[in-house]
């Protein structure tokens, strides 16, 4: 049996609007189905800077301990955990638990349960040592997974195999990967070579037009910037000039997913997930019924495509580069996320 | 073998914008895949006045025989008609034939073959007393089905039921029909309870109220005019209060497609269905991924969503009203539609 | 809040064998994922003598209180219970609880989770006034359910109804119900109506005709005792001689389950519900791949079918003829099912 | 246009049972919905020796040339074919044309068409020089396919390909492989691997094993012959031990008919190819039941799946060894054929 300290090191937010503070706090203890995990490392996300912020229309929990893309080691469980054991690996996700009785949990829909629990934002998560999660909703990580490298795959890369999934495009089907060259388009690309799915990348510069076509896989890279004309492009870029089967819209801007309707083939889905602030989808209603267009919102995985993107990622098929700093130099990463300076995903240590 | 007369009459169009003259016109023949069809009755839709005005972006045959809600007796075929016989009664809808080749055709969605026919658009249709067809696209009716009351099922029916189809909905779950007072929205209510659906109708007007509710089996009934919230009031009438597995959208203004996304059950499914000229789809992308909401287009049905909705009414399940006026009278329901003026369906007779 | 009794009533099963007695036992305490249901009444079904008798290769918990078509009221539930209150009504089902975490569970499969307890068989039943079940599976059910007449849709309607989801057969579809005069095969003619789908009977004398042709919708009876082609007479009793899109086999000897394969239509879909012992699956490797045939296995229903069927019964779709007879003379059924006398469901009253 | 002989040199049947003899023959001419094909290359399959021993349950056209996997150039078309140019490269399958009108056509499932024509079988095949088919039906194939390699695609990879789709594994689930050193077994793995799936081969011998997890990408090998409990085995090379997701049966004897429904995976289906003579498909009901298997007849693939395979091929993901040998020596091949010593498919010149 591992021993649990009373006390522990947390990033803390006493009010919306920040500081982010690194202070000592208590450590909880685990409910009947719940499990302790000592976090050893957790990514940082966007949302987690929402969160400080406060500028999402949901409220947070205060004072609040963020962060929802933690891996580290079960140290204790609740009397009614009896599947997974005290030294196990687990990884904390978005959803921390949900109720697992209502229509949608019943339907494998536990992220649209009205009774989710939300790490780091309803609850506290994962920029601490030790976080309290739902032992029916803590992700199983094989013992050869490194703790540090999946943290990522935990929220953005399970999100974006979602969004692949959700496409419905179908092996040797094209997608198009709008912001492709950011950190969930990079794993978008990767998880839709590992589906057998051809993607087209879409982003803009020569960095990323590289990065795409030859380190990510896509056969082809439409420049956004420097295109004249982004639809016939993406669409000149399949086989028989139809458009692609499926657009996975990771951009946080609004106005791809304007365009995106309009280049996707007939029959085809645009699948939303980016979430850009106050932005609305828009489609033409003559052209969207003639040519039978889906237009779906994608949000984050259930336990199930939590696993089994898990899965790719352990057989070494997904590769997500990432840079790692003290937990305690968190407000660091916020600093460069505002001034929109993240290359790659950051990963805090929380030993330091 | 019936007597095929070389002349007969028809309504034609010499120029866009009308008029639409009563006239003398050649009978043609069938090509080696086409049939000839003695047209009893067609029924009259909005597309056809469209085509008169050309106010859609798609150009029209000039001079053009309107109508695509055709039912007659086959009267004359190809040489490589050997799946229908002289005799038959058989149906002219919208897709007048397609390449049966192409992607689209191969997939079952030859509503979406670039090189479609389009009866009373492109190719001549079935406001004339013989018309020609494909055999591989018209419908095949029983012998029990009455050739006036089916005509206006071959295009609105055929449409609707398909809708309900794309839209997922499966026996029990709740659709909601908005624009359900009118013509498509009347079929639409019949053909969701022959599939097991519960319907809620979004219309306004008492007559309209009591129609639904008493005629078409619609279990609640929402009025856009005096509803103070009709995004809450839908979501009320399911019965956990989540909102519609569905919604069908026929109506011809914008607004409702606007406000589906925000009532549908997360996880559900807007289809839209109607073409109000010049409109947008709309929806916040926040909510919509969130709420993980599906909006899609549905056209026309293919050839076996046509078999199963004529199916659905053969078997007496769909009462379309409809009222008869003679072929040479057409511009009188075209002078009704324009004024707003039409309840219910208009079949002409070519015999008059 | 209600008193609970420390003693009880109940029939337990102190030897694989048998008897059943009728004695006083204890009341047991929920867990804190657990509720105790004061059961009012109970079906009795075949698997509840297989249990007695212990002839499947499952063995049961000793001593054992059998019954799993319970429906009662809540009257006590533990701390982690927070979607059910006590004064609820709900039903127990043969599924008492599963892990809610393995792969089975993470699919909505939670019948084939492999730590699935099962009531009346490997933890006590509802053949006792109160009895203990997972909060999490028990069925939710309206305070206007009659409490007896939905006792036997708690087993067999849910799972006749989970059959016809697994098969496939959409709306105007047909599907032909193997031993359609039977308890199963009568809820399935019902549910089948429900869901827009058609039914051929199959089953055997006027009788089971007449009420499968007259009361239960069933639009053709091939009665298998007296046809001398039972293939030919299924297939010729489709509209275009093919055969239907689905087969439902809920008889319990093994021909009908050969049978089926030959007058499935091409591409259609055999459903296995019935458990003849000892019985086998068997088709001709041509015939059913050139018909692209397909033969599946449908166990119970999950928790989100489950609902789902109770709502039908809700709507007053359903109807499951039975008879009371009281707790203590659960015997005389089995004595009855022994003989094969038993028509319609047994119900019993806990009170007596 | 290329000048057309009036004779050409084809292998031919006189009557069941041989001998095929390489003799002179009138070119034919295409229909107005038909093509002249110059085959250049046509694989030889084990259904071209069926069709010559006539021991299969369908009577051959007589005489009869056979072959159905032919690829070649288009020499000459019917009026109505306007999808197609006189100069294009084409594939001549099994499938050689259909009604495009039945219900099983409208569903995109020509295969099940009563009308089909069957190329080498009920109408004159590839084992000649020029060669007619339904230009709906052709396979389209770009220029820069190779005209022999392709030829054994046309079936065998169409037809494994199609299985692997009707399986409904999806990307990142294990597939077991039974037959998997044969030819359909080796193109089953390779499209399986670039569908995203994970193979399990299962056959014998140290070549086959070698071949297997070496080149064709499975990452398992079970024995049948060596391996004391296959069953158990198979599930093991899964991850959790639960077996495959699905099993691709191309073997050509009983025995792994009635072993895979054993070992698949609960919910799992198990996909007949393979048409041992006389064999059954035989599983335990309560087994298949419990577990929630399907087993399913796959045929092969519609004009829709023959492109997407040849997609594949195209991209350089589908090896197929071959040898080549002039069609004047088709008796060989059939010799081999008969002393089951073919390694690897055989590809005949028809220029030699």
């Amino acid at each position: 049996m591992p021993e649990i300290p009373k006390k522990q090191m947390a990033m803390v937010i006493e009010k919306t609007g920040g500081p982010v503070q690194y202070k000592e706090i208590d450590v909880q203890q685990p409910g009947p189905d719940e499990v302790l995990i000592n976090i050893k490392y957790s990514g940082v996300c966007h949302t987690d800077l929402h969160a400080v912020n406060g500028d999402w229309p949901l409220a947070t929990k205060l004072p609040l301990v963020g962060g929802h893309e933690g891996a580290g080691i079960v140290v204790a469980k609740g009397d009614l955990c009896h599947d997974i054991e005290i030294g196990d690996h687990a990884g904390v996700k978005w959803i921390n638990g949900t109720c697992l009785q209502c229509d949608f949990c019943q339907q494998s829909d536990e992220p649209l349960c009205a009774k989710a629990l939300l790490s780091g934002y309803t609850v506290d998560g994962t920029f601490q040592q030790y976080c309290i999660a739902k032992a029916a909703h803590v992700a199983r990580l094989h013992k050869d997974i490194p703790l540090d490298a999946v943290a990522p795959v935990l929220c953005a890369g399970i999100t974006v195999y979602k969004g692949l999934k959700e496409s419905g495009a179908k092996p040797g089907q094209t997608v198009a990967i709008v912001g492709a060259g950011g950190g969930l388009g990079s794993l978008a690309q990767q998880y839709a070579k590992a589906m057998g799915l051809r993607t087209i990348a879409i982003d803009s510069g020569e960095d990323k037009r590289k990065m795409c076509t030859e380190q990510l896989g896509s056969y082809a890279f439409i420049d956004f910037a420097t295109s004249k004309n982004v639809v016939k492009d993406v669409q000149e870029a399949t086989e028989d000039g139809l458009g692609p089967h499926a657009v996975i819209l990771v951009a946080v801007n609004e106005k791809p997913f304007q365009q995106a309707a309009e280049y996707v083939r007939p029959r085809g889905t645009v699948i939303c997930i980016g979430l850009p602030a106050g932005a609305y989808l828009r489609a033409p209603v003559f052209e969207s019924v003639i040519k039978m267009v889906t237009i779906k919102g994608s949000y984050v995985g259930n336990r199930k495509d939590s696993s089994e993107a898990l899965d790719f990622f352990r057989r070494g098929l997904i590769n997500s580069p990432f840079k790692t700093i003290g937990l305690s130099e968190l407000q660091k990463v916020y600093d460069l996320m505002h001034e929109g300076k993240i290359a790659g995903r950051y990963v805090v240590d929380t030993s330091k």
